[in-house]
């Protein structure tokens, strides 16, 4: 498979993931309609995408010339409205889905930040911008303060995917077991640090002001 | 009149009707002195716009380049702030200005991502998101969750003149007559819609959730 | 100095002053762990440049190709990190780097708008952005009204440093000295400002609005 059409495949893994993410993320907190579903579904799914094809100046993005991201986008919203009894009653699914999402996401931003001629450095931290890119927007939209600032270990994972794949490609190694590796290692210390409440270290001065509103 | 001159008179119009509705909300609902209702004016205004000459690699957008659009946005937002109590008497004006920004800007995003050679379903989508997007980023920047996730008859009627507009180009019978009808059937389902509080579909299951913040 | 040098010295140095800022906010208003603080510092710091890139067209932006702006945000976010106990005691601290980082990139937005082509209206509307803009994703991150919108003097200083920075390239006269000077009348505005509570008119209806959620 080239490098071209696995950066396809994760992205269309990544799309689905986070539109059932966005979609369930719908009904579950906010009380929007079909079209609200399918929208959020769309924002969260396409939203880091689309910014990561806007900072490397690639236009229009990926998005609006492949009419598949769309469909993938719309067929996960649909499945997530029309089984949304079933699916919000699998209590982590919504974490789940949206560490999934960040860390396909994280490897093909990465690879394709590296295959458009940007630095390591460059190309990791674009990694973690079209992995985070989308559930920011979706936090925003619904007016909370987004996982990639309340949770230490939500870029840190997407850091080591992206970290991974940067390394891989430039030693020549890069290809499907190389990507599962970088988007393994990240949903499962993404997924661990949601278990077992993980994080970074906080400084002490911010124990003493009010915690209320973010968590 | 030439497609490209209906874009802009179109435009125009739309820039002036998202200055005034965004002076208003910031009058409104907002406590914001008149260099906030200015700068609310104009990213309501121009923000639709920016995003879409962004996503189609438009640089430096057409909001920079014709002074025009700046012009047409602090007039508006001047006459919002010289006329507030008079204009927010009238009870559903700034609901009135939303729905009309949002069908011309519909209209015109859609014709400029066809005469920059989008696919027709991606057109119509860039047309949603430059009726939307002004506004998005209004109800953002407040901290409110936008009225494109709230309620399926705001997405839906831009849809709806997106798609009309595109039809009409590519059967060629594209002016100012299709435009008006593209933008009218908007408009007036729009309002229907908030006259007649009609909504999409729900999930039956979010009833049961917390509804306080949304509506 | 050439032109070019003096746009990177005054970017780092507002780079510097906008991480710290935001780091101290993260720390001093909202929960975050050290990934958070860091995060937030970089989103605040580099938010600005890269808004300004994208809508000059300048892809990748020049955060991502130059490495010093990513040190120098890093650096600063970790020094608030290790420091914030003492930094956090100097009360109107947070304010003077935002007003710092507001100033110098007010600057270098419009002088570099003005080094792309743009027209010297467009030239000061991109000082403002850039200046403004690393802030207002901060604050909308945070779910709060950006700066902004709150107070109409953030806006006009910022509006004159870019004035005053445009007029003195086009008369030939720019340089460290007309930097400096730009620089220090946004920061000097903006800080009486802050500290007499100064604002622009204020629509009288609004008195009547709920202020609570605003200030």
């Amino acid at each position: 498979m080239s490098g071209e059409s696995l950066i396809l495949v994760l992205d269309f893994l990544g799309v689905f993931a986070f539109a059932l993410n966005g979609a369930l993320t719908a009904i579950g907190t906010a009380r929007l309609d079909i079209v609200g579903v399918i929208t959020l579904a769309m924002i969260t799914a396409l939203g880091g995408g689309i910014v990561r094809d806007l900072l490397l100046g690639v236009t229009p993005p990926l998005t609006f010339r492949d009419w598949r991201y769309l469909a993938v986008a719309t067929v996960a919203g649909l499945l997530a409205f029309a089984f949304n009894r079933q699916l919000l009653k699998v209590v982590p699914l919504i974490t789940v889905l949206d560490a999934a999402g960040l860390s396909l996401f994280a490897v093909t931003g990465a690879a394709t930040a590296v295959a458009l001629g940007l630095g390591p450095a460059q190309a990791v931290l674009l990694g973690v911008i079209t992995g985070a890119g989308g559930g920011t927007i979706r936090d925003m939209m619904l007016a909370q303060v987004p996982s990639v600032l309340r949770s230490g270990l939500y870029a840190i994972p997407a850091l080591i995917a992206a970290a991974i794949t940067v390394a891989a490609i430039s030693s020549g190694i890069y290809g499907i077991p190389a990507a599962l590796v970088a988007a393994g290692s990240c949903f499962g210390l993404r997924m661990l640090g949601v278990r077992f409440k993980w994080h970074a270290p906080r400084p002490p001065q911010s124990r003493r002001r009010q915690r209320g509103d973010l968590e």
